[in-house]
């Protein structure tokens, strides 16, 4: 574990500077709510030290150092993928109407959901901006990678929302649904170093299938997290998920194995989730989850790397999605 | 002015099946939505014909054969500044709260509030990949101008919703938020067909010039239209713009003249009204309008353009900015 945790402590210090510069090209409104959304500072502007663990940039640069380019090469990558993924937070927590994120209040709760709107936009704007305006010339095929995953992304929300006013969503659509919410953005990270160094289609595309696994797998760990996890660890509060109706993956699992849990009182939480437990749905998503990171390193196999990189590519896979369950 | 229609009218012929291939590319959900938003098909999915008079992808074809090449160079341009545009009427029209856009009622009316911000991102998205998908070696400097004009374009919409809060709103700031979000979008549609032509940078500088005059021009006749405009025609409730509190040009123009508007009660509109247009907000607003015209005409003037080309694109400026007041 010693390292992956060099590896993103690495990312970190290479992709926060290029991050904030890229932050300080917005108007000082838009500036500070996204330096707040991204934990540097509180809501009055003052130091804070908080934010995600960036794990997209970290596979963005090793994504270029798989290719044999140096992580630099892959720096306007992990800038790109990480605004894409703070702009679909911010709009996301005000289409949930969450009002916290890692025990902090959300942007649209701190001042109003036309801020996180107009944040969000910012940000998903900056992203292509960041990309082109590296100068390098895979930057279009880049760009693109990030537009698709982009679209793949906002298709996957749609469905999500759609899901909460349907009883009958198979786990069929439901896995479908988070490989755009969540699989689309992980692969086009894993991949868009290697697309910037000009890498060989066969190794991009390993790359690709990796990230869109492990995103995979993490969706389904995070699901159930969402259900038994711990409110303390998580952040959020107990049930969430189920609070919110969410078509979750183990909830669609155990729906389509015992479709009377629909006539539970939506208002009773502990007795849905017991009862999702009993149908399978919690063994059935770890399951699903490890034969996910299965498909993604044996991706990964198929195609020649250099050893370290790899070495720090399945550590990062393994970290993502290993998480207390 | 037959020019102008002509123009108007050849330019949708071209656009519109463009367009659809377009939102061809999204999901059916986000699809739907947009093609209402669009006009062109009801919320059932119905064929509709409604929509805007596209004018910005109008500028878009103008540019290109201004830089010599066919309107088809420009095609690509034309698309993706039709999608930044209705990106950012999707948003605006929650964030403003405005439930009826050209006699129809807005996305998030119909759907929701997730619903617009989500196709509305989906736009934003879908404008930078139609520009890359383009495969003209021009696509980057062309998709780097587009990124720039959304980030002052948001940039704009932030100031405008900071002034509703604010009686001290100066000329001089109202001016330039009115640069980012009208502005700019239309100085990025004058210019990007040259831009993907490759045409000298002088030529580039003048279509943009002009755009960004003919920006202004309209956002200033339309801030009066807000005001004074006849509802049958604006589509708008009489008053709008004062109901909202909008800090719009002619508004700011009067409370630096008489202070003692800021006093007279929000509710009693009428009196608000007459009080903006007795210290001169209508006059100076139109003058002023007339004033950037010119300006954008001399920037004009002052490269060569093939002479056809040089009249749409004047008899074009007159179109957008001439309306009923």
């Amino acid at each position: 574990m010693t390292t992956t945790l060099e590896s993103l402590h690495r990312s970190r210090d290479t992709i926060t500077p290029a991050m904030r510069a890229a932050i300080d090209r917005l108007d000082p409104t838009t500036r500070l709510q996204a330096a707040y959304h991204l934990g540097w500072v509180d809501a009055d502007g003052r130091p804070d030290s908080g934010g995600g663990k960036a794990v997209r940039p970290a596979l963005a640069l090793l994504s270029a150092q798989a290719a044999g380019a140096g992580a630099e090469t892959g720096l306007p990558g992990a800038v790109a993928v990480e605004l894409v993924h703070n702009f679909s937070l911010l709009h996301d927590d005000l289409m949930d109407h969450d009002q916290e994120r890692r025990h902090r209040r959300t942007v649209w709760a701190v001042w109003g959901a036309a801020s996180a709107i107009l944040s969000g936009d910012a940000l998903l704007g900056l992203s292509q901006e960041v990309l082109l305006d590296s100068g390098l010339p895979t930057a279009v095929p880049a760009a693109l990678l990030l537009a698709r995953a982009t679209r793949e992304l906002i298709r996957g929300q749609v469905q999500d929302l759609a899901f909460e006013e349907r009883d009958d969503v198979s786990v069929t659509e439901c896995l479908d649904m988070a490989a755009g919410k969540t699989g689309a953005l992980m692969a086009a990270s894993a991949a868009i170093g290697a697309v910037l160094a000009g890498a060989p289609a066969d190794t991009v595309a390993a790359l690709e299938t990796y990230g869109a696994r492990v995103g995979l797998a993490f969706q389904l760990v995070d699901d159930v997290l969402g259900i038994w996890g711990d409110p303390a660890v998580t952040g959020k509060p107990v049930f969430s998920d189920l609070r919110a109706g969410k078509k979750s993956l183990p909830v669609a699992y155990a729906l389509g194995r015992d479709p009377s849990i629909a006539l539970i009182d939506p208002a009773d939480l502990e007795r849905r989730a017991e009862a999702i437990d009993r149908a399978g749905g919690r063994r059935w998503a770890l399951a699903e989850a490890a034969g996910r990171m299965s498909e993604g390193e044996a991706a990964l196999a198929g195609v020649e790397l250099p050893d370290p990189v790899r070495a720090e590519l399945l550590a990062l896979g393994r970290f993502i999605v290993d998480r207390e369950v």
